[in-house]
């Protein structure tokens, strides 16, 4: 019997033409990575795209959630590490520890993806590979499940958006980091310089296509703790998110205060 | 004295998550990996970002030329070769040789950079690294030089774009593949499914920021053999395009044409 990699990493080196305007990963990108690692260990395990679709199945991102202390830095040596939480023949979870130069473990994050058929649209089932339930890692997740995300309505700023030729993927789909650069946009870049965003949760609802006209909208919780944003198409939400914010810790030098 | 590598290269795979929806590399994508391995040539030779910035100084992209033959695939191993064809203390001719699987060239590009200081953001002198000469290579770069780009008025279609927070750059302007997306976002999904663009050349003229509205103009040469791209910052370019595109090759299984 085949020895399964249960614990998967990649490493990567955060170059300035990656970098954000506050010089650290993004966290479309950090998103990004999420989806590629998970894609990289399941291909390792052979329940990757192709197998998949060898079988007329498709996995879909149906959830992330991710909680970061601070974001991999310009010229930082950083690594996402992934596994397998939990299986069943309709979705799996699948969890990443962010490391940051040093092996410093600068974040978490939780993924949900869902088997569907490639041209029903239906959840499949992958009977056939339950071959994966000897992968189940028992290593720790120690951030919060996501939780239901509630809109707020009205929404305090709405922001139209076209889909265009740069945001459409492989499968013809928007892009799932795309949204979130969106769901980012909402706000200026000088309250990126003061704050970071280090809790985030997205759910994936349904698939926006090329020329989809949505509207970005967004609301702060009562308690002003989160920022609710939905994206809109034809007034049903595309995808759900909650963001919460912490402030950047002050320079060093900075000892007026 | 030390041993200058005067060609440096760097391998890529082309994983589902990064690719367009023709499930190749993106050219925004290709402009993304010219800067990335120019900077990682530069840092090699001891005149890349950390080396200039300690001397005030910021290498700024001027101009990109590209060809390609195709683009590199899904799930493909390509690569980006680069060297110095003159150098003087003003600025730079870097070209970039790009292969494909079993390295087949696909491609290659021509770039022009100039060095500024960063405070007057003048064109800065580069008499310091005048060691750099030695790095200056003759392989052959078989695809023309860039011309001057010359505005059609009045423009054909014009597109007003509001830059955001995912657009801006470790230097807090606009990311120079930014722009190539906007230019490229000028035409609809369906024409790049018929067609490639095997040609590109951009010009930075100006930097663009944070929450900047712009015009995004194109029209089509006369003889329509290249479509030409002007974004406009209060009426004056801050970057200008040409695209030539060339039909797709017919899929092989298709007989009936």
């Amino acid at each position: 019997m085949t020895e399964f990699q249960k614990i998967y990493t990649h490493t990567y080196h955060l170059t300035a033409a990656q970098c954000n305007a506050q010089r650290e990963l993004a966290p479309a990108m950090l998103v990004q990575h999420i989806i590629e690692v998970a894609t990289e260990h399941a291909d390792a395990l052979g329940v990757g795209f192709k197998n998949l679709a060898a079988n007329g199945t498709l996995w879909v991102l149906s959830r992330i959630a991710f909680e970061v202390k601070r974001y991999p830095r310009l010229f930082e040596d950083y690594s996402l590490s992934t596994w397998v939480e939990a299986y069943n023949r309709h979705f799996s979870e699948r969890n990443f520890e962010i490391r940051g130069a040093g092996g410093e473990v600068i974040g978490y994050a939780r993924t949900i993806w869902v088997s569907i058929d490639m041209r029903t649209r239906r959840p499949a089932n992958l009977d056939g590979f339950d071959f994966l339930r000897q992968v189940v890692s028992d290593k720790e997740c120690p951030i919060e499940k996501q939780g239901k995300i509630h809109t707020i309505d009205p929404p305090q700023m709405c922001h139209p958006y076209t889909f265009q030729v740069s945001d459409i993927d492989v499968n013809r789909h928007v892009n799932s980091s795309r949204y979130v650069e969106l769901i980012f946009n909402q706000m200026d870049l000088e309250t990126y310089d003061r704050y970071y965003v280090s809790r985030f949760e997205i759910e994936y609802r349904r698939e926006a296509h090329f020329a989809d006209d949505v509207e970005v909208c967004s609301s702060f919780t009562p308690d002003r703790s989160a920022l609710i944003t939905s994206i809109n198409l034809c007034d049903k939400p595309v995808c759900l998110a909650r963001s919460e914010t912490s402030p950047r810790p002050q320079p060093e030098t900075n000892t007026t205060r």
